[in-house]
């Protein structure tokens, strides 16, 4: 294999496949990225694999000989990402021996791999339901829903988040017990006229690694491939494949209420500063944060008392309808749905000081953010 | 007490003396600030103390009632960082009580305070050794050496740095055993006519706080008064203590070399980054790097063989005078002194490949690093 690029080319592949590289390989081989450099089409693809997470991207190169073989991914990234903006050239010795030469400007480095014939391919889905997103209605669902999954293991299905493909595009969901959060993203133009009935649950950590690659892809078009274990998904030159959960996730939808008996808007940014400032005595008192409905002075009041700390209380303007209430949350559990959502104003529907309230941006997106509040002794 | 303050006046200075707040305090009001409001000079004095290092700072507010007390420090950056932008009123309640309530244009919050009268005084020195130093300088001095001391608390005296008194200026000095920095600052108008003859070490986390302060004060003048047992470096209004470190200095003149049969003049960042890149591979191998001089090529090349995992090997132009040789270097102090010098230009000074090595700035500052070479079977 012979092949010469960019070093800002090898360097941000890498970067993007390093993250499917295992941080504890059940093999050796799984420490590797895979490289497969094509003389026809003049690419070089770029691998990782962890046995749950796969990614596959592939960028231009002047390919001289074409050849496959895997190297160590943290050495390389090491390495390639000191090298200097120019070319590098890499070149692997005759067949069974897999020493690499890296060479640029200044520098010869050998670096000892793996053949790629140990490598487990990244699964492929040639039958199974598919549907196209743009890159940027998947962010958003994701955006607002990720968050909101168990960061504990032992809660299965609840670690991931819950896609199920609808006629008219995808609903996202995840909870962790306490609250929860549904995103569904419209397609106008969706391809799936054959109403695929489809409820899948994918590792949150998955997702967020999709996340960050979809950020740059703006416009870009996704194509999304499930079947019974596995999920793909596949844009321009990159691929992220992951297991599927197992378990029957938890019918969510039953759990958001229908009606109301308050509702009230609110400037975002100023909910969420007033309650980033008072998690600081929160934090001092199980995150407890009690807050005051005042339709009469149109105005929400927020307030902690951590006893031998000190205490403290926050006043914000709102649009209420409904009686005055007390009702009391985990600070955290607001915060976290605030920064989820991005849009100027939020509202907040509520029945009683013990039922779901429900948090959702005022705008295009259709998010639910669903909290159960905390009980508090007065 | 009352006062009010401008939040970004408050936010900034707190965050200056909560570096000299006890992590662990031995006695509560350790953990607090100690606030002074003057209303005869319209200032208040915010003062932080570990016991080792003390830091005090003042700053302009509209006081309409003097008065001292000190404040749980975390508890009150945390809220008065995330206040917005305005004023903030600070008023405490009938002596004796110590609750302090804290109002913004959003909220008001309480904390519970202590007593002024439990809050040790920082060390003042009104009799001792006395210089003036430019802020610059003093950065200068710091920067170049502080990155040498002992990182191991059971070293003592070479936890800190010395820094001895002459009459043309200070000498600061590092060493951790294996390399020694001495950066030399001259003074054109050094106050100390009657050439005292002081030699102190000073703990380098109290340095290291000291120069974070003095980035910013460019041409200012800092007065450093010390005694026996303390330091104090005082400017503008502001003023940071330090216990001295006791026990004696080791007499690190008399290493440096004053002959060498090698002399090397090399791009700094040329050598900083084929270092970095050659450090890839030497961190898998007890961080040694050899370094090849080739006067015939004016060439150095650095090399690293790290049996199981790859070799590396980068060339650099250089003048060299002097024979060729083979020496070798921990990659890590190299580093570590390319990092301090700020110069285009490094000079590399050497005799054999087991005496010491001079690198040192090619410009102004008079610095000098020593580094012992490491001895390799070849």
């Amino acid at each position: 294999m012979k092949l010469v690029c960019a070093q800002t080319h090898l360097n941000s592949h890498l970067s993007l496949v390093s993250r499917a590289v295992s941080s504890r390989p059940t093999h050796p081989v799984l420490a590797n990225v895979l490289l497969k450099a094509d003389q026809s089409t003049q690419r070089v693809i770029l691998s990782a694999f962890d046995l749950s997470l796969g990614i596959q991207t592939s960028f231009p190169a002047q390919v001289e000989e074409s050849g496959v073989l895997t190297l160590p991914a943290k050495l390389l990234s090491d390495i390639i990402s000191r090298l200097p903006d120019g070319d590098v050239t890499i070149e692997s010795d005759a067949e069974g021996s897999h020493v690499t030469t890296l060479t640029s400007a200044s520098g010869r480095y050998q670096v000892r791999g793996m053949g790629a014939e140990e490598f487990p391919e990244l699964p492929k889905i040639e039958e199974g339901e598919q549907t196209h997103l743009v890159a940027d209605a998947l962010v958003d669902g994701l955006r607002g829903s990720l968050f909101a999954a168990s960061a504990d293991e032992t809660k299965q299905v609840l670690t991931g988040v819950h896609v199920s493909l609808q006629p008219d595009g995808l609903e996202f969901a995840a909870t962790d017990g306490h609250r929860l959060a549904v995103v569904k993203t419209i397609e106008e133009d969706a391809k799936s006229e054959s109403e695929p009935q489809l409820d899948v649950t994918v590792p949150a950590k998955a997702l967020q690694e999709l996340m960050k690659m979809l950020d740059r892809q703006n416009g870009n078009a996704v194509d999304v491939r499930f079947d019974q274990g596995q999920v793909v998904f596949e844009w321009a030159d990159q691929r992220l494949t992951s297991r599927l959960l197992e378990g029957q996730y938890p019918n969510y939808r039953q759990l958001v209420p229908r009606q109301f008996t308050h509702q009230l808007t609110i400037d975002r940014r100023l909910f969420l500063s007033s309650l980033e400032r008072i998690s600081v005595l929160a934090d001092q008192k199980n995150n407890i944060v009690k807050v005051h409905l005042d339709p009469a002075a149109q105005q929400l009041t927020l307030s902690v008392d951590a006893q031998d700390v000190g205490s403290g209380r926050e006043a914000i303007p709102a649009q209420i309808s409904g009686e005055g209430m007390e009702i009391a949350f985990n600070v955290r559990y607001l915060l976290d749905g605030l920064k989820a959502i991005n849009t100027a104003e939020v509202q907040m529907q509520l029945n009683t000081s013990t039922s779901p309230v429900i948090l959702s941006p005022l705008g295009s997106l259709k998010m639910t953010y669903l909290v159960m509040p905390v009980q508090v002794r007065s």
